[in-house]
């Protein structure tokens, strides 16, 4: 119990370095950019329609509460505009990439009904 | 209006002779039974884990509060048992047919994240 | 059904004259304020956590996907920002009353937990 | 951090002498019972309709999801019908009785709205 909290507690690091700069590599090819004003990383997604765009929130939602870790997005219909940052970290940190990864994971299966 | 309305109305139809087989029958091929002591359909849902169980379950939700046609379902973690029956027609109606290819439709979706 | 579908095609009408004036003085009592460069209604909840925040968006997801009339909100942890509009009516209308009195009425219960 | 995990292990423990009798005890006050065939409790739920009813288990499942211990629970339209457990435990635990008293708290709440 104690190394898998211990393990649990490195995954929240701060991005720093090269573990940065591949990640977010990364993320920029899923359409993960930067933010002007601060240190954050937010993504618009569009699905077929608002069933799709809350089942995506609920499920990213479950994640959030389980990492204590919440997104700031902004939704209407179709469209789930989100941006992610650690706070108390200040900047960007393993949990964003987590979570923007899991979202890129849950769109992508979503949107395979519309095919 | 008025012809939406009345196309509305004629989509909630209890499912008889040719259309009932037709559909009972492709429905099956996806793993959806006739339960034994009603008229009745029923599958049982397996995801990866309890958040894309509760995802799915979040859409299906969604879907039955606008048809105002509401599952039987029971959950336990990453399953999801669902019985579908359209109580004040005494039987299968369109209505659950519209469910379950709904049903089907997300939950194979959602398993695309498995790959 | 005929009367029904009336009564409901009537329920999404323009705001007008004094039904207007009523109902916007009856929800500016309860928070909701014009926003300043289109016809909406704006109003920030704020709940105790997340799972308040949530669970308050779930219930309103299902109301808005029955009506098909749906917000535009904005959240991040225990906030909720939404604004209320109709679009192709160009203005307020009675289905956005409806949402503002139900999302009051769904945040005062999510707060008696907090007592 | 070590002593905060070495704590929420502690608070995952086996209902136990004293303990479990009191928490049952206060648990059969609100309608929690003793099923009949494993150690496990049990409760129904009614709601005023399906809203009210799935946005209690949203944040019943945002909790569990956190706690990663989820319940067994059928629903149809405004009735929940949940079974508490900790199965690795082989019996009821600290938190079956936190999502007991949680769910209690959700349901209390979301009911005010039928007042």
């Amino acid at each position: 119990a104690l190394s898998t909290n211990l393990t649990k507690k490195k995954m929240r690091a701060k991005l720093e370095g090269d573990q940065r700069n591949d990640t977010l590599k990364q993320l920029d090819t899923s359409g993960w950019k930067l933010v002007d004003d601060r240190d954050a990383l937010s993504k618009t997604f569009l699905f077929k329609d608002f069933n799709q765009a809350f089942g995506f929130m609920t499920r990213v939602a479950l994640l959030a509460e389980k990492l204590d870790h919440h997104p700031e997005w902004f939704n209407v219909y179709n469209k789930v505009q989100v941006t992610l940052s650690t706070h108390d970290l200040n900047g960007l940190s393993t949990y964003d990439a987590q979570m923007a990864q899991f979202m890129d994971q849950c769109a992508s299966g979503t949107k395979e009904n519309n095919k």
